[in-house]
Parts: structure tokens; sequence; C-alpha cells
């Protein structure tokens, strides 16, 4: 792993680590900047796409404001560095609990694509889209691409 | 528009017309090469990361052969070139058709994040990550956000 891999999955790991620490300041900080006529993105599982810091930003206050508790174990992360930007892909998976407590546990898993840019401050967050993972496990799946 | 985002947003229709038209060989074309320890990723709506040119060409082989009819309108296309990346967000508007021809047309909504890499050969493809759109329209999205 080179230093940039490492150092670039060092903030994507802080990036969960907001989230389940219900951290807005760290998230805040974790956003590149949009610039004059390009704007960061964020697609939540199951949402329309969000565009913008100050959109994006509002729908993680938006999120952290609802949630109990959610903890994020990422699997299968792989980080392609080309020039000054990463793409980092991951599979969340996710616990989370309702206000019931835990009778309300519930287990779920997220495939996630990240882009990190190169900025003077460090690596930042430009777009990130998780989606639903809604059929079998991926076993199944290699068996429906006839391996 | 500068030359390069029409250059990638050509491209990128390339990408959905042949995916309408079921041309393999044009897909081919269109996606990156992997490098030594580094490879393409691909997410179809719901489904799995796929990893690597050979299982993301596999299943469009395998998507394509399961797909009578299919169109695409892209909207809200936006294009973002950060050095010789482009990262790509647009909505794709699907209609399909299945064997029983007229009676089984549907539409859906997918959204979508393209990651283009500039090469000797042109833009080509690095990773695609398309979602389904499970929740309300963006009208109601922007309420929750209270606007």
């Amino acid at each position: 792993m080179s230093v940039d891999t490492a150092a670039i999955e060092t903030v994507n790991q802080d990036f969960y680590t907001a989230i389940e620490a219900g951290d807005l300041d760290r998230m805040t900080e974790i956003w590149a900047e949009d610039s004059a006529d390009e704007q960061v993105s964020c697609v939540h599982p199951g949402w329309s796409l969000l565009a913008g810091r100050s959109e994006v930003l509002r729908s993680w206050a938006l999120i952290m404001a609802n949630t109990t508790y959610i903890q994020f174990v990422l699997t299968d992360v792989s980080t392609t560095v080309l020039g000054d930007v990463a793409v980092l892909t991951c599979v969340e998976n996710i616990l989370t609990a309702g206000d019931e407590g835990e009778s309300s546990f519930a287990a779920g898993k997220v495939v996630a694509s990240n882009v990190y840019v190169r900025t003077p401050q460090g690596w930042r967050l430009w777009m990130h889209h998780g989606s639903p993972v809604l059929q079998g496990d991926d076993d199944e799946e290699d068996g429906e691409l006839e391996h």
C-alpha cells in the first residue's frame, strides 16, 4: 500500500466514523469545496442525487438527527489513485438500531464508490455514491454470470 | 462547455447507446484497461460491486443477452474534470420491455456516477455506479430536507 493509499483510506475511515459519531463538524471538513461551476455530489442508498456542498451537508445533518445508532464495518476496500484523484470502492456492512433499542437492530449491506481529490489540506471527498445490495449474495451473482 | 467536457459527454452517450444497441464490441472499447494492481469497477442497480474488466464485461454480455428492449433518456448530466479524471453524474430515465412486447413496458429511474480517465485513446470508463431511486421524487426529498 502506498503512502497515498494509506492516507486516502484513513480519510475514508474518518468519513464513516463521523457518521457513527454524528459528528457534522468532522463531516464538514471531509467534504471538498465546490468550485466555481462544479459541485460535490452524494447519493444515499435509494435516494436521488444531491449536488453541492450545502445540500449534501444538510442531508448528513438530517441523517445524523434521525439515527439512534449506526455502525459500519468496511470490507473489500479497494483504492485507485489517478493523479490527484482517488477512486475508492468498499462494502459498508451496517448495523443500525431504531428508537426501540436492541429490539430494533437491523443489518444491511451497501456498496459504495467514493471519489477523493488531493487538496492543499489533504485528500477530501468529492463524490459519495452508496447503493443498496438488493439481490442475493456474491456467490449467487457469480452463478448468474455463469462462471 | 469545454472541449474536454464535450468529449466526455460524447463517450458517456456512446456508453448508453451501446447498451441500447446490445453492442458489446463498443462497450469493450469504452471501458478502460485494468492496470497491474488496479481494476475498473461497475455497480448495476441493486447488485454488488463487480471489479476487473473481464467480470464487468461479462455482466454487460449477460444484461444484453437478457434485454429485449431498453431505451435511456439522460437528464441532469453534470461533468467535473479533475486533471486526467472526469466525474460525470446523470439520471438515467429508462424504458424497458420484456418478452411480451408492448404489454410489458416499464419505466424506471436510476442515478448514475461515472468516472472516466484520459488515455492516449481518449476518455475511457473507469467506474460506473448505478443505483435505483427508491423514494419519492425530488420535490418530496427537498421537502424532507426542510428547504
